[in-house]
């Protein structure tokens, strides 16, 4: 599950509701990694509001270097659990952090076994193989507009970017997308997550919208060209505004809108 | 094989000959890819030179833009092939019109049956699923010194740099590993190639050096506080500088002297 920040945490809490059940509602034990923020008091939030939820068991692992991300007990408290949460902050002190540990390893192989992976903003970003690391505001691509740094790889044909239409992102994930086309462009919402199954299809969760950036039939981009900061050309790309309840098939690259409620 | 630009073609043609043997000899069926490159005869010189070194049959697949890569036809070529060869030019260019491609699928399936996919300079990076773009000279890390795209993803636990020595690059293949430590760095210097075998082991070949960059020990790094264009601090990084007939496994993270020669 990756949520594009800001998500509620005194109302509904539709998004981190959805995370507990999705862990195993009160059978849920979930480990919590504050590695991305800078805040001491980030982990123990979570912990509250996941406790508050209903979850079995909350542990927050107090990983903030890249010493502690290769101590054991970390990498078997992730084994243990059913679920697995990335705080905000910035994602490439995950990725310098966790990057080759083992602990990172463990995370991965969870993921793969069935053990729920979510994170909120820099913490949603690492989930993807090609994690944007930074960049400019604008809603067109330019040359030399994004960053990317390589993430988790909990998931790998997505590349996933947050708080978008809050902060202007759009241009800069087209340009990450019009590198290479094999992956698919999410841009999250704030208070907006999306959950991916194991078939590799997604459904959106929250108040906001997930914009959808599929460039696999793009016949032509001049970014092989386009030199300094130039703007860049992208003809016949795809895109889907998705909001809540609809879904994504990553693999057939589709989008699904919900069954008419009957009646 | 990854080789780092500017491959003797005139005189032993040691790394040419090399992909020729590893290709099957007198039974090599090589296709090559000019995508990178904006001269047109570049296809047509490495047709040449891979005919000469006694390849039973070499095509020019003439791919420049995503339609051409939609073709049926090259995919089916690559399928028949026992090597693929990727030309210099910009890797960007590569990216973008192979990206998310039938063509692009059947050469990482290719690969992953046996056939040899190898390329040079802009052919070079494009192999690895984390690929440098473009960036800065310098021999020291930055903040934003480099940038990242997707690559084909032949390798996925290498980072690739070309024209190494001769364009002063180890600052940025420095400042692409500190994003992420699980990548290893490999720097290749012009007229100087790996191979890098089905067991991750790779081998060096060629007239100059290459650079070996493993940071999966380094215990801290600021790149995640550094601003701007700041310098980067990097603590426990392990280099390796390999030349011809040396080897590195890369599972291990251990080079590799060759054995001495008898007497």
């Amino acid at each position: 599950m990756a949520i594009g920040g800001a998500e509620d945490k005194a109302r509904d809490r539709v998004i981190l509701r959805r995370f507990v059940e999705l862990c195993g509602g009160s059978a849920a034990r979930i480990v919590i990694l504050p590695t991305a923020s800078q805040l001491a008091g980030t982990g123990a939030l979570y912990k509250e509001l996941f406790t508050a939820l209903g979850a079995e068991r909350v542990d927050v692992l107090p990983v903030n270097t890249r010493d502690e991300a290769f101590e054991r007990g970390y990498a078997a408290d992730v084994r243990d659990a059913t679920g697995v949460f990335m705080t905000g902050g910035n994602q490439v002190r995950l990725s310098s952090v966790l990057g080759g540990t083992p602990l990172a390893q463990a995370i991965r192989r969870a993921n793969s076994s069935g053990v729920v992976v979510g994170g909120t903003s820099a913490g949603a970003s690492i989930l993807s193989e090609h994690m944007i690391a930074f960049g400019r505001r604008g809603s067109l691509p330019h040359q030399r507009m994004v960053h990317l740094a390589p993430g988790l790889g909990v998931t790998n044909r997505v590349i996933i970017d947050q708080h978008f239409r809050q902060r202007d992102r759009v241009g800069r994930l087209l340009t990450a997308v019009a590198y290479n086309p094999f992956l698919v462009g999410l841009g999250l919402d704030e208070d907006t997550a999306v959950v991916i199954d194991q078939h590799n299809e997604l459904e959106v969760v929250g108040r906001h919208g997930v914009l959808v950036i599929d460039a696999s039939d793009m016949r032509h981009t001049n970014v092989h060209d386009a030199g300094g900061h130039a703007p860049l050309s992208m003809l016949g790309v795809h895109l889907d505004v998705l909001v809540h309840g609809y879904r994504y098939d990553l693999e057939r690259r589709e989008a699904l809108a919900p069954e008419p409620a009957e009646g």
